[in-house]
């Protein structure tokens, strides 16, 4: 455990984190609040980073707030960002989507309105985060992923056109950047997707956890 | 709709046909005896098969046993045959197993003794076979699948492994051949996987209906 | 599996099809939405149609949308045909409509409020389709049933009248008919009506595929 | 209300009658005992008999026990005949034992096992009659029904041979006879069938009504 | 069974009876209608009726409309009545209120707020008589009951007073009466209360029926 | 509170005390063992008893096991004696049992193999007695109560019949007898008894409280 | 028991009694009313009070309402007070609230927002106490508690601080005063905390009925 | 990450580890067998042990099988101990017990015979490494411990000499020693004790993270 004096961890003590995206940030988070006791942050990566925050820097208090909800898209965030994000006063503010608004593409392929196609997600996502800049908050971007390691694979190869959207804006805003689907390659290297998840989605507690780490690592975090 | 006269399909008027093998055949079947009214054969293409032949044959009844059972493999197969085959004195008997021996190599790597594999799955499939036809039935072969249109993927080509096995015992017992993967395969050429399911193992009622049509096709059954 | 090239079943490439009526059609189907993945589609003839197409014609996708309601007569349909049909831009639009309209006379002749009598029927009926035609949809009308053998039950005698109603507003309106009684007449010559289930309404698995053949037989489609 | 002294009811006061059949008797009576407080009786013309007498004749007790179980044919009255009837000593026993006997040939066509024909559906019962007798109680036979007014329906037709059965082992055997089936024709002669049930078998209140008249009426109840 | 001709029951054939009431009304039935299949008529005496009608007098067919609501007073009935009993437009009413009125004295003498006194008692059933035969509708008035025989007793005696402003309201308005509690102090000269249920208040099926027998004696039914 | 030094409750400090009986006992306790934390010693009297003594004794424990059983006669006590009772090896053990032995002769008048007359009660208990005598535990007998003032009542006079029984064989066996009948009447002398429960015999927490006091006083508590 | 004429127990007769307060209070009560049979008045120190009063007292009724909710704390007490005591026109009103004001900075102690801290507190407290008076109601003060013996304890020291407060505010006001905390250490000087509850706050039954106890003896109740 | 060749870890590659103790170990496990897809490890720190290892070291996998049980003592664990745990022929085996042996001397103090005391703790656990040893498992032992700050907190001192107890077996066996009441006092230095759980024994996630955090460092785990 570092200790107290020369923690250079990139989360402000006592400030507050906003979470927000899709299924995989929401698992089973407690609705409408997504904080308090218990299960509250839900099952997934939220959970993990705070508790390995709250075990690792117990000096260091950080307020953690879970606004995933599943099934969105870029398109269902922009109608909740008002409330949902900016009301919150958040002091950093991370953003995991863009699976939903690919996935649509592949497993549903004629309910066309359901697709976000990759203009939109841009134009949709470069606003919201400049709302969120405007609001005063430092915003971390992660890219979507796709626990697939054949990168021909047309899903795969459409989620990494995705990623490099949020690759760009990340450079463009000067954001904290987590390659997530990174932190997944280099897994899928060594085992085969199935046993992270079976539908290349949704992943199991260490899927979750290979997240928490690329999150927590880009934030210069120390066990 | 064929007249009654000139019906060429090969299950036999009046026989019954037993259809075992694992969660795609079983698709929530009655337990334990996989018969009667209502959803006694489950939601899968043991399902449509009968309501298939019943709707087009009404005249030329063949009575369908469903025994499928979630997460079986070849090895439990045999553990039931005797009970769930043998005794109930099918004049047709339908095996689609290999699945799981498949999937467990791939999705629970470190639980070794839950792996069947390929001899072990031949021997004991060639075994069950033996046994079956000297009982007096028809075995109908069908080969195990996986909704993955990539060649290369791993799991992919282990089950076209156990696939050539299927046919290959198909030739050597003279046994009635069910080629699901083939199935799959020609509608995969058209659409992504993820339309059909996203495990790419348990078929949505498309991929069930890909089955049905597949055995029906194989027994020379007219619309 | 017909080649792409000459396939000439009747519904568009691409189309969207909206399927209505009563629990018959419903069968469980996704509310309020009716579309979707998993069963959102139900488990009647609806799902079996969406099926046969999709396994039949994987390179001709059609957009099925299921809006039966359990329970409804034409007066039902009429209240919700601005929201549930004109809104949606159909395509083509299927209407099966009449048993509940009928089945009240016979189970609740007390509730004479509940009664839809064949001038109502026909009229409303009429209007309907009138309004759809102006839409700019193709309509295909479904004959009413009664899974019962004897034309002279008193209940059957009134279900062909209405199905008389059908057959006759799809020759004034230039729309496609289904025969659907006729599909399970074929099938009452050989097995008794307790067989395909016990209320003479709500068919089995095995009737529904017999209104989907009745359906797709109508619509020139091939195996 | 009959005064006490002139009580000619063939009940005799302070007797025990145990009532068996299937599901139209059982009617959710209580799980093994079938007696005791509130609904053990079940919600069919066994309770209706029961709160019948209780109210006329209350100065006249009978026990009455509730040993109808859903799905019975008289093959499986006869494995429970020494346990659920001769064991209780009872002082009288009615049967009403058929319907499912006849409903399996015409709703399972296929399944013949489950079968009970015309020759072991009256050997068997009059077996079971005939043990009765000797255990000292007298028998009160019901005759099986079908809630269809048209007598050259199969089923009906075929249920109607079964009734003829009872109706000669009641005069052999110089039993108690209940007509059920003409109770119900009495009432079919004035409104159609779906309007006592679906189903033409498990009726409403109003049908177990009439099956309790026809009791009553035949053991000289007076209201 | 009378014949259709020489019917002389007072409910007149075709009408509308609705009966409203408390939880012994009630029973069960279906909210908000209290009519329709299966059990919309509740468990009760309102059941029992309808079931009595139905067999016996095929011919001549009540429309039965249970309003019973448990927990009600005369004072919840006045807050009701338009909407649950004159828009309906009934040919008959029946009213049985009046335990709860008394029963609050007794198990809840605390809570005074919720005692409804005989004056308040009488003028307001006396209010809703009224406008029931302004609207048309012929009354049958119950007498409230208490399953008590001990006359001295507190409750019952109360409930002897409430019963008496029924009786006398019967005879200013010329209703037909129902004297419930006297049906059922002539089988408590039998048994002892317990018999018939535990709470003096909820009968048993037997209890309903003694109800169900008061009712339809003081309208000239036979059996 | 009494100060530690001069408590002159007579359930010795650190003893175990064994509460046996009927549904009043059992007050929902946990089932086999009726001994732990939360409500492991159900929702009555001895949950209050256990309580009172905690709050107000807390340097003088006593461990108490419900051993109460919904709907026990002292002919169940007897079958379940050594393995509830001796085998604890307690130092007290109270009973209070009777009411249902009394109860089923009134509310299921028909089965007489429910009743338990007056002779084997008071030879049953007298034998429970003797045997707890000789295992060496002090005996604490309360009354079976009918929560009803009129003594004239048919229930009341025999449950008062084996309540004399209770005190003859207090006096016999010089065990510590608690008038719980005496409690409730003294209550009884100012409300009326639905205040207290609506079946006479489930008693309100008030109720329970009536006899936790009795019990207590009869053992020198002091509040 | 008093008897009826000596009795100088603080609460009048026939008065009423609102007892608001958090979970302690609420324990389960009936929602919204409070108030009733059964367990409307929850499983904790209200119902207890309620019991030992009803079954020491019966000639001296006094009509308790609860009006706890779980979670609250004062400033959630004072959003309520109109709708919750004065509108009920009590004439006694006892509030036990600070609990939750305390535990929120401890147990989460990032939501700043969810504290209340001793300034808002008191302010709070002192007006609901100002308005209760206004409006006629004598008040009873209890004060809030700590299961743990440890006075150095963070969460116990500022429990007491918040006691401290309700002393205060007892004195200025001249209400009665319950000083619960004192009640468990009385209690815990024998045993440890984890006896009468895990989390130190939501006491067993014993618990409870400390609280009782001590609620009791400042209104001079005697046993 | 660290590379896959200069990895330290003590858990050697392909090694299974058994994982038991009480309700903190098992969090939920599945029942029987603590392993496999979901969440068969349970929600505690087991599942964040093989998370971490897996998300981690994905070039160097550890078969975890988790056999934890809520409410366990030493005691149980010796009853359990050959089909638990020799029987699957671990190579590492870690124990963490003694928190139920200690808490029920605290919370049951009157249930003596549930309680261990510190002479059975220590030869019971001697006797289970010896075993364990004995059949070629390194043995990992973890401390019990109490989420209390306060050492001189009777509870927690007696914590504290059950964990003296796993020390010196540690060292006597030469067994890995995972000091976990350690990891909680480092926390707790700068957190109330409620933050972490209510009730000072079930840890919240951030908790169990602490426990993993501990259980790794001991083994040389890198991040």
């Amino acid at each position: 455990m570092r200790s107290e004096s020369n923690n250079t961890m990139r989360l402000t003590k006592n400030s507050k984190l906003v979470m927000i995206g899709d299924s995989i940030t929401d698992a089973g988070r407690a609705q409408p609040d997504g904080e308090g006791l218990g299960d509250a942050l839900g099952h997934g990566y939220v959970a993990l980073v705070d508790a390995l925050l709250g075990a690792t820097y117990p000096y260091h208090p950080i307020r953690i707030i879970n606004k995933g909800t599943g099934g969105n898209t870029v398109r269902d965030l922009k109608r909740r960002w008002q409330a949902d994000v900016i009301d919150l006063k958040p002091d950093f503010v991370s953003i995991m989507i863009g699976i939903n608004d690919v996935w649509r593409q592949f497993d549903s392929p004629k309910q066309v309105d359901s697709h976000v196609y990759i203009e939109e997600y841009e134009a949709t996502l470069n606003d919201l985060i400049a709302r969120t800049k405007s609001a005063g908050a430092t915003v971390i971007l992660m890219t979507p992923f796709y626990i697939e390691s054949n990168r021909d694979d047309a899903m795969r190869a459409q989620m990494d056109r995705y990623g490099e959207v949020v690759k760009r804006l990340a450079l463009t805003h000067d954001s904290i950047l987590v390659d997530t689907q990174a932190g997944f390659d280099s897994i899928l290297s060594h085992i085969y997707s199935a046993t992270l998840c079976w539908d290349r989605v949704h992943p199991s507690k260490t899927g979750h956890m290979a997240i928490a780490r690329a999150f927590l690592n880009a934030l210069d975090f120390e066990w």
